[in-house]
């Protein structure tokens, strides 16, 4: 401890302080408790604990730091700057939450290149993330590290407030932390007695050592102002062995503005206003923005030593690299390969390549999609290594392993990091949210699984995979009415109709086996936003009619003639998913004038050119019936006032699938009917 | 404990296990694991423990006894069958899972009139709904008994297994039930030790225990085929005071079945082929759905017990009727009240008439729809006492406090258990879901709130509402990119149409402060099913040129002419919420043939007659144009091929409200332009 910058680091905080106060004076908006109250702890991580290096802010091993209390986005925005990230500079600390600026409200991936390891804001996300992250970190250690050569050997820090702790995904996500011993993940809590609206106390009464003891984590209690005490803390985190750590700091909210410290009113913007005494009363000049000369000495020399640091790691890598060319192989297939010494970034794959791998299903073939998902993954899992499954406790149902399910000898375990399927409980919200983490941290393609109605529990979280361009693959299986039995609790109909509304999601209900390959294509080859698989549970036949290629590539592009008209187009019929084949023999009643149009993803087929829209929906034809089996809103856009979209406006039955489609109306006839009556 | 019939309730133990095994062999699917696993402690619960009234099942102060674990429906199917409830006869256990049945796949709320409290299914919904219960039941006791007359004292148990402990939202409800004390709260623990994929030590290895210890519960753990210990630990659980009560009882799973017992195989419908054998195993004769005659006998017995209770409880209840006028005119206004004995009901409530107490707003009036809504809401409030109001951490922001905000004087906590306002922390899913079980409670009229773009951390519980016809009431605040600076984590672009989509409810978004009385007095008037209030973080204009009555009584339809053309329709504009105003205002250049149409909620315009939707929309007039800070796909119903809508069809922007909504084309001259192209 001899070497503790104590009083230069102190300095820092100080000026931290005053880079937050002024940036939300000047906004008139954003939250100054927590980046006030956590400034001894950011000057401790930022200033000498973490290990990572401004210059090169991708650098693969680099230690994660996530503010899963996102609001207080000024603390990141603040030290980054501080630290000497070149996307932070203080011209952009100006410029905090204004049109444009790399200081957005919340701290958003992707937003800037580089500094902001994930989208938090969301309560509970953060925390989520973090444990994916250190799952990643220990699978990338488990599946790359040499005896040798141990390329990757970073931790995770997560800084989380009161918010965050009382939210349900937290929980799951830290109760899976502790029954997989991620000791690689710090979790700090700023204790800080304030919510938004109240003191904390109004809210919980819970003894939160106890909780986390009781789950598996190591706990440590500290004054959050106390530099030394938070250093030596983190220290005995980062050397703990075989359970995750957990860091209670207890500190005043606020602290600097003695106005508002310590209540709730120091929460958000409220103490900007008392900005001038406090800059005096924390030894600031009246200069706002303002920054020591030693701050800023002090965080050049750091600058060096981190470079010094990553430098050293570099001669590791190519050392790895040289001596490990196949393991160089499959990593250099990681997103963030491309930020390594000498990359040559990896050519982008071709689906229609990738589906070579897949054979043909046999023609006589009546497969549920979810099957035939199962039999599609494998050969394609073989081609892509980072590939990670992962289901909600239903991989019996969703049948995503990867590898022999009964035999069920590659899950992810603390015996067997190298297991490419995890078992995340029933937490399907925890699951996806910590995907997102795993996703974040640039080396594994993460998938997972649940039942499709269970997206509800989950939709916070695609919300930001998609907002975040994060590539993560979700296999949701049951997918309508046709679930059956189970009933309106488990069987969506405006589930999908409710996915396919957010942006930049690609959800792909396909019609069959061979659709069901394309599917599974377009979600491994996407690189900038996820993709939601909606497979059925119930067998669907082949549709032999319709020529592999046409079915396979047609899914690539969202939307694809089935079966085109013989005569004068007269009329089209559209479907998707398990509903396709009642179109398909509709048709053959209707005559020649018939069109079918398959769409298993309206997003792509939204994002194909103008010709090939009208091509396969031609404007001038107005007679235009749907089928899905679900409400029936999202298909109008296609549809138009003249037609007709054949859904399920309801909720459903508990009854044998079978039965329930044919009661709700998923059948043949009923677009008979509609074509008779339009 | 002498007159505990151990023999007997063995039986009848005995006996609904034969019963879960013939209807789940029968239809070759549902859960056995559960109601096999479970059996000892469903006699206990059942044949003795329970303050109920089969011959009443609807019973006010009834004991509430909610399954968490839906999927072992076949448990509570069987109970209430033996129990002697009216709407579960055997027959309809012979028909369990099938088309039309009072028995299908999970336990539906109003799926039959009685017996089943709440719909379980998805996980972890039903712990928090027991938690909603628990303080629906403290809040009457405490506005309702008087020092004469107890008339609640009821209880609530639940039974849930580790599916239900591992889901962020159960963590989230137990939480604050342990926060608040809620003693009349008994959650059993079905701890079998596996679920439906694996044993759950794949997947936890948490200290159950301890962690309830940690947040305020008292914890007992027993043996769940001991019956005697289960009333034990049910009887000390029942009198305990002063915090919630978990009772850990350890099972084997599918016990009754020893090809499966104690493992996940037991889970699901594997072990019914092994029904014959295992109907000898268990001394059941042969012949299925077989039902003792001396368990028949017994629980006939138990009736008549049950019945006095009650009926010495309808002596006390109108003993307090007849002393109480005030408290029992405003107990009559509950839903539950009509099951009450002589229970004459009370007139549904006229929308018009309580539009009458809401003062019209100041013609220079500006504010946010929040603001109109604080406003609005507290006649409405007075005139509605049963309506509780919650918010989860951001009354600050949502501004539906009951009363003066702040003084904050009227919160509910345990020393003020009258308070109509619930503050419940950070926990949005724990909060809808709690809210659900206060209105399957039948008394109050729960509302609660966050932020817009939290909907989606609630979506499983609204669902619930909608599909449970539960009229829940969500203020949800900050509905679009007027946010500003809080970024795209905070601004909704997709919640709304992804909310539009789900069956059963009303999302309501008005477009100024008197478009809101009337979405207030609409979401207070539904009985049959949930209502969103989606308002405005930021100021918006009062619409002065539309008649106050028309605006009000025009959201009661969902959607009405604002501005009526005044030459031959040309040309439809429409919108909701604050893009209202731009829309009016795109009108004014276009000329007289333009008509805007304002939409504050599709479902209810969706229900209106088609010649209403008509003489709004004429079909004959395709010139439309949409304007909606959304993604754009749900007006599409209304637009048409030729129309278009304006939307937000990408993720939202950190800066301050007016530029993003600008830079987003929410503009009057997007319209123009729009109009123009065409």
């Amino acid at each position: 401890m001899s070497t503790f910058p104590q009083e230069i680091l102190s300095k820092a905080a100080t000026t931290a302080r005053g880079l937050s106060i002024d940036a939300v004076h000047a906004c008139q908006s954003g939250h100054l408790g927590l980046p006030l109250g956590c400034a001894e702890i950011g000057a401790v991580l930022f200033g000498h604990a973490l290990r990572h290096c401004p210059d090169h802010p991708e650098w693969l091993n680099r230690d994660r730091f996530v503010l899963s209390a996102g609001h207080g986005s000024m603390f990141l925005y603040g030290w980054l700057c501080l630290s000497g990230y070149a996307d932070f500079p203080l011209s952009e600390i100006r410029r905090f939450r204004q049109l444009g600026s790399h200081t957005p409200g919340h701290p958003e991936l992707g937003h800037v290149p580089n500094g902001v390891e994930t989208t938090t804001g969301p309560l509970g996300q953060g925390i989520a993330n973090a444990v994916g992250m250190a799952l990643a970190a220990k699978m990338a250690e488990a599946r790359f590290n040499t005896p040798e050569h141990a390329i990757f050997d970073h931790q995770v820090v997560c800084l989380a407030g009161d918010g965050c702790m009382q939210e349900g995904v937290a929980m799951e996500a830290v109760a899976f932390a502790g029954h997989h011993h991620l000791d690689n993940l710090i979790l700090i809590y700023d204790a800080n007695a304030v919510t938004l609206d109240a003191m904390a106390k109004e809210t919980q009464s819970e003894d939160a050592a106890k909780r986390f003891e009781a789950i598996g984590f190591d706990v440590q209690t500290v004054d959050g102002h106390d530099m030394a005490a938070v250093l030596s803390a983190l220290t005995r985190a980062r050397e703990a062995r075989g359970k995750p750590q957990l860091i209670i700091a207890h500190t005043i909210i606020g602290k600097g503005i003695p106005e508002v410290a310590g209540t709730q009113k120091a929460h958000g913007e409220g103490g900007a206003k008392f900005a001038e005494a406090a800059r005096k009363n924390l030894g600031l000049p009246s200069e706002t923005f303002y920054v020591a000369p030693e701050v800023s000495a002090f965080f050049g020399e750091r600058k060096q030593a981190w470079k010094a640091d990553y430098t050293a790691w570099v001669a590791r890598f190519e050392a790895w690299q040289a001596n490990n060319p196949a393991l160089a192989a499959v990593l250099s297939a990681a997103p963030g390969y491309a930020h390594t010494p000498n990359a040559t970034p990896a050519p982008a794959v071709d689906p229609i390549a990738l589906l070579e791998s897949v054979p043909e299903f046999a023609a006589d073939t009546k497969a549920a999609t979810r099957k035939a998902g199962q039999d599609v993954l494998q050969p394609l899992a073989a081609k892509t290594p980072l590939l990670i499954g992962s289901s909600a406790d239903l991989y019996g149902s969703t049948l995503n392993y990867i590898g022999d399910l009964k035999a069920g000898n590659d899950d992810f375990t603390p015996a067997h990091l190298t297991g490419r399927n995890i078992r995340f409980g029933i937490r399907e919200h925890g699951m996806c949210s910590i995907l997102n983490g795993v996703a974040a941290h640039a080396i594994f393609r993460p998938s997972g699984a649940t039942f499709l109605v269970f997206a509800d529990y989950c939709r916070a979280a695609i919300r930001l995979a998609a907002l975040g361009h994060l590539p993560v693959i979700y296999v949701f299986t049951h997918d309508s009415v046709g679930v059956g039995e189970d009933g309106p609790t488990h069987q969506p109909v405006e589930t999908i109709p409710g996915l396919r509304v957010i942006p930049n999601l690609d959800v792909i209900r396909p019609a069959d086996p061979e659709e069901t390959a394309g599917a599974f294509a377009a979600a491994l080859v996407r690189t900038d936003g996820p993709t939601l698989l909606a497979l059925t549970r119930q067998a669907v036949p082949l549709l032999k009619d319709i020529p592999v290629k046409t079915r396979r590539e047609g899914v690539l592009r969202g939307g694809y003639i089935a079966k085109r008209e013989s005569a004068a187009l007269e009329r089209i019929l559209l479907s998707a998913g398990s509903e396709l084949q009642h179109a398909l023999s509709a048709a053959e009643a209707l005559g020649p004038g018939t069109r079918v149009v398959s769409m298993p993803c309206f997003s792509r087929f939204d994002r194909q050119p103008a010709s090939y829209r009208e091509e396969v929906l031609p404007s001038a034809c107005r007679k235009r019936i749907a089928l899905e089996a679900t409400t029936s809103a999202t298909w109008a856009p296609y549809i138009g006032l003249d037609g007709v979209a054949l859904g399920i406006d309801r909720f459903g039955i508990s009854a044998p699938g079978g039965v329930v489609m044919a009661e709700l109306g998923m059948t043949r006839e009923r677009i008979l009917e509609a074509a008779k009556a339009k």
